[in-house]
């Protein structure tokens, strides 16, 4: 632990998260993803929720906020009748840090996973809630006030 | 995940408790324990509390119970006059399930280390309470009545 | 081993089926399949029946009741009379963890080699019944009442 | 699995036993050993008894009869009234393959677990009958009405 | 080195033999054979006759004999008015162990190379006579009469 | 690169940071300082300033204010008439984040090495200036007022 | 550090410098390139500006000046009103080392990029200046009066 | 070093000859081939002259004088008015070894490349001669006088 | 394999007698030889007799003649009436190479395993012959008529 | 290659004489040294004399000429009556680069080897002549007209 980073942050996953660069993409995963078998790299997090992992990847991860896809969400499959509430919670996290972020992406159960196979790494939670995955697209860290020294 | 496995359990935290043996102990460590320096295998549990580690590991785990050492704590430093409430919390998971448990070994900070080296695993978890850190020694799986056919 | 886990699941069979996701596949495969050949990673469980295995397994493993092919079977080859009689005792076991299972899914040899390849683990054991082999898919955990905290 | 060799007997456990010479040792390990912690090298053989591992080895396997303490086995603690009834068990599987085999050495728990760590390696099984740990030396193979061609 | 394991079987060999499936194939090399470039896992057993290795082998192996291309050799380039005696001793040995087994598959040299690296594993011996690389596959390991408990 | 993190942090230097514990050091040394010789782990921050790392760190790092030994530096020679500016430059970065630091422990070289030899780490810089080489521990990161959440 | 080896070249860095042959390339990448994605292998500089790495490799790499793309760079995106005045400096650094080197090749992102996957290896910089990323692509190196006894 | 081999073969060098067989192409490479690109195993010999290198390596190898390439040489570029002298010196030593070897194959630079890659192994050396890289390719070993005993 | 190398050498066999420096020992041992226990690296040449590996290693071997235990054998045991043939042999083909040699060193079973645990290398041999195991100690290669060019 | 880097300098060789620090040693060890037993990290020069590797280092290696062994040789054997003639050489090589060293410290050949021992590498060359081996310890690099910029 240190002082600053939140505890949810393992040593791997802060590694990951600084190894990263413009347009690599990591995916917060829930409990039942198959992290093994869509992913390059797998970053273990059992037991935690991805509300929780969000919060603290966002205190140091700039969004690729001029990509139409900075954030993309598994769509709900049709004709189920869902409105996920996560995804509300998951928006004003993400707006916190980057104010200027619109809209999510929506994908379907099987591009979700081809995303996933070619991301940065797959962070695997405890996360049990529905429609929870989501991925997220690295922008560009400048020193215009954001304090990059 | 899987079906009665608590989600806090990783697959590598599994592991480790099933290819331990009789005598083998394991340490939940807090969040500042140097899990590195005095173990020979780490088990990352970044961001959890022991006490959800010890409820999920008590569920499989037969103590000791014969041993006069079956649970150690670190003491607490002379003239430091708290009495952590954790350790009543770790009791009462304990007693639940090896009703017949009585009483922990205390140990100071530098003998605490010394075991810690010599355990099969040092669970490094984000626990911020003081004094939480715990040694478990394993007991024997025996067939009757625990049911493990 | 540990308390409530068959002593059947060995210390790396457990952490493969932690670490598999919504429709991961796993192969009990029996002493003739060549286990080194079609798949990722062989988990060895040599002279075991693959009974026993599937006994311990469902113990835990979530099947996909949702999927048409949520178990497959190798099918008789054309022209051989034989009905399995390993079968039933496959259903029996299948449904007693998972009642609302219906039926198998059946492959020829080279389709189930093929399938085998893509899982994400072979088990393999030392079964010498015939027609023994046996593909099954993993579902959704949720805490629903099967009591996964 | 092979023509002649018994399955309970892993290709590990083979390359294992081919690979000692004269005078080194195999432990054969109940479920509750502390393998990994008293071993160099660990034979995983989950769920297994060892009586049938003994019969598979002791097939290919010959005994360092010369020795005083060919075979070794964990005594009776003092005060503890058993006769462990596995012990004649493993005495005729023994001399069905070694006639002249006359009897076991007796060490107590931790010489037993001294030796186990100097071991060739350990079996690590799913035995539950108490007293059940044994080590085994490896004695010469020659052709004399062996065999060895 | 064991009773009744012929001492040209190294225990790397033997652990590929008991690792192979049905329809793995295992390919005798003779000693100027391209065995790294054309193989997926090479077996040294340098200085050896493949005939010796044959042998041994054929202790342990059950061939696929259903197959139509249960042996395959090399077969002689045109114009080249050899007959390899190699094969007939060869075929006695085989036959001495499957009395059923009637006749070799032929292969030119670069369908050989083909097969090879699909194989399970390629045995690269110090043969020095012509034409005698070969590949056997291996067949079904059951307990009627062979004696596998 | 991240938001808030030195690009002076490597994502190596981050996990060893993250990963250390109560008690555990890390050596800030010189571009001459044998590194690999006198360390467990080597850290490379070849061509960097030893002043611009401490700076980093201090920004994450707690130290351990408690020990007499929280800051050790390596000793002027005896009849070498050097007062090491950069030791007030070292103060002054300390103080800004721990205040409560008062004074810097002395080593000489052999003992500086010992100590090295048993840190967590060594960060291995391009460091020019004399006397310059340093090593901290690690205090104990809580949630009063730092804002580890 | 070695005399004469600029501080910023690191062991690993020169290493891969020495190991590259006539027409591989290496990449100078900015802190924000996405160097694991786009790399077969990667060096980190963590923190230094690409104009002193630059500055250190040209000391000792011959420019592959035959090539019609011994240099690339990543064009000015349509519309971004740019002139990087870095290109300036880059320039007169490879002059001063290669006064026959005319100009610079420019490639969109993602041809870029594609270069990079080829590329011998991707030095990961702190660089924070826009479009700063370069490739460059090595000679010949040969004893007419460059020295290279 | 031993009796008998020359001191510019390596043990690393001795090994990949003695493991090529019939077919297999080892590269003679001079400094400046990108011999990591272009390679499937770099065997070092940095600082020695390829006439050296083939020396020693042409007392031992037998060549496939049968094959129309047996020996490749990377073709002088059109409009390159040179007659690489070196290649005199190659043709001797190698009809000092194989006196029935006629002449080199020519290959064009990419094609040179190309062959590379497919080689058992590239020998990077220190050569600086021009056009002095050269693709040998291995023949077979017979008893018949040549005293492979 | 390779002309003038007798197939007896494997390559790890003859990477192994190149690394060898003056002093440095082997050991030829038996099928019987505890070789993994007592070594720091095993040599496979199972199933070939010691004194085929000592005609082919002699070739290439300088013997330390001006050592007094150059070469080591086990000593027979007191009151075993044995005086083993192979010794003749061995003397003769070693006399054959170095006939400055004279006489053996004797070692009891105990002595001969600790020097065989300082050796550089055991080869482990399918050798029956009882009292074959020896120790040679490698010399100096020098160019003075032996030909090292 | 690079310019201005001799080619007998291996990028094993340049990367080890990099990451050594101030009082680290590196071995020139003849063709007869036993080099693998008698280091820690051997870096391979077969073929090579030491004093075309000496030139090769001397020209980047501060030595640490403030030290009274800064250069090591192994002594003349009582009663050999050699004078080795490269230790002149060795002399005026190192003097050019190192005006100030004076003398070289002798030690006896086991003295020697555990000096080697302590090493950070052992350069193990192809050198013949007698006595050639030597250690030398590496000083400061300073920016004092060294010009380490």
């Amino acid at each position: 632990m240190l002082k600053g980073i939140p505890k949810v942050i393992s040593p791997d996953l802060m590694k990951a998260l600084l190894s990263m660069g413009h347009g690599d993409e990591i995916v917060l995963a829930d409990g039942n993803f198959p992290a093994e078998t869509y992913s390059q790299r797998v970053v273990r997090a059992d037991g935690h929720q991805t509300l929780d992992l969000l919060n603290g990847i966002m205190k140091f991860f700039p969004l690729d906020t001029y990509s139409t896809h900075a954030v993309s969400l598994m769509q709900v499959v049709e004709g189920d009748n869902v409105k996920p509430t996560i995804w509300e919670e998951y928006l004003s996290v993400i707006q916190k840090y980057e104010p200027q972020f619109k809209k999510f992406q929506f994908l379907d159960r099987y591009d979700f996973y081809e995303r996933s196979k070619q991301a940065f790494a797959v962070v695997s939670s405890g996360e049990e809630a529905l429609y929870a995955n989501m991925i997220i697209k690295k922008g560009v860290v400048t020193d215009d006030g954001i304090g990059n020294r």
